[in-house]
């Protein structure tokens, strides 16, 4: 937790704030180990960042006076499309799309998807809230990302996503073409990325016929959790 | 597993090799789920990789006549010096190593690595060797990397690490220096990455005295496990 985040909820007027969760409170006075006086790095969910100085505290409840004046750092130009991992992958994922500054992503079933996934409690909204909101404290950035679901591979694919990519360069990561991926690319940068086992064929084809270029990353194969920083560093201008 | 990585002592003779150690076994049997006569992709440690036709199967026995011709990819170009991580994360990290193709790694005693992190039974050598061969399975490799452990920082430094530098390019992961990480560098890189709350102003200077130069990825603080795999995104060819 290198930025503590602030909730609306936090606040008892425009000035102070009082964090009483366990979460938080544990996590400052158990590894921060501040004093009163002592100023804290912190940001409002989607909002601006900066310090606050505690005014009080107790073993369960900590007040501070935050000064937002620092704007959260610019995201990153990278709309992820990713076939569901599997749930103990999906949490580790969340939480580098947050701490990495991707803002978008949407979670897609593909063939290689297990149709259980799906059932994973991790889906609910509060749940991948909450990963995201431990990636956004370990990177210090304030903007929640969005996560949606596309169900249905090829309906996503042919009636919503063909319209997104008009104006962006689409790309999907897939070990069997021999274009390498291009790096520092301008603009909005559309990445899809298979589930373990990756795409079949037939998927690759279907993204390419909506404008994707397939781009390999060479003979490796890397995990979901390991792609996609990999990825983001990459193409990183 | 992308690929089933071959021992030594696998080999009956110079042509056949029989599994029999479960986690193999089972993996091939309950995930690939294979039939005699089929090929699996395999690879010798340390040697070349290549097919393996299936010639008997039990429960408990895989027998496979492989033709190894095919030589592992190209090592990157990036030595590693890392701030002993906590356990868990070291587990995660030496298998990042061995997918993404890194191959000499030094764990690193410094000012903000707790003690205790030194006496996880992690650290003995089959423990290790263990988590970079799940990595090089996943990654399609064959060269185990080299980890060495590095207990006292400064004598590290001045007496070991002084003599390697000279002839590569020396960066150390820093916040908070305003040199962004240069990309797509030549020739060896060694990469010096601190631990869960960085390197101390003191450890930086010392590192920069013999030739590191100091780099940011910008504002966000990432996780070891997430800014391996960013750095060697960012800094591959």
């Amino acid at each position: 937790m290198n930025l503590i985040l602030l909730l609306p909820g936090d606040f008892s007027d425009n000035h102070i704030v009082t964090l009483t969760d366990e979460r938080r409170v544990k996590h400052i006075l158990g590894i921060q180990k501040p004093k009163v006086g002592d100023q804290l790095s912190v940001g409002l969910l989607n909002g601006k960042m900066g310090k606050a100085t505690i005014t009080h505290m107790s073993s369960n409840t900590i007040s501070l006076e935050p000064v937002l004046d620092i704007e959260p750092p610019a995201a990153l130009n990278i709309s992820l499309i990713l076939g569901l991992p599997r749930p103990q992958m999906l949490k580790r994922t969340l939480q580098n799309i947050g701490s990495l500054g991707i803002k978008e992503c949407v979670l897609m079933h593909s063939n290689r998807v297990e149709k259980s996934y799906w059932q994973s409690p991790l889906l609910a909204a509060e749940k991948i809230r909450q990963e995201l909101i431990l990636g956004l404290e370990q990177g210090c950035d304030t903007v929640l990302p969005t996560i949606t679901f596309a169900k249905r591979f090829k309906p996503f694919i042919e009636d919503t996503l063909c319209h997104e990519v008009s104006s962006s360069t689409a790309l999907v990561a897939h070990p069997y073409v021999p274009q390498t991926c291009p790096k520092e690319i301008k603009g909005n940068i559309h990445l899809a990325v298979g589930p373990e086992g990756g795409f079949i064929d037939h998927e690759v084809e279907l993204l390419s016929s909506i404008g994707f270029q397939g781009v390999t990353l060479g003979s490796r194969i890397l995990k979901v959790e390991t792609v996609i920083p990999y990825l983001a560093g990459l193409l990183a201008r």
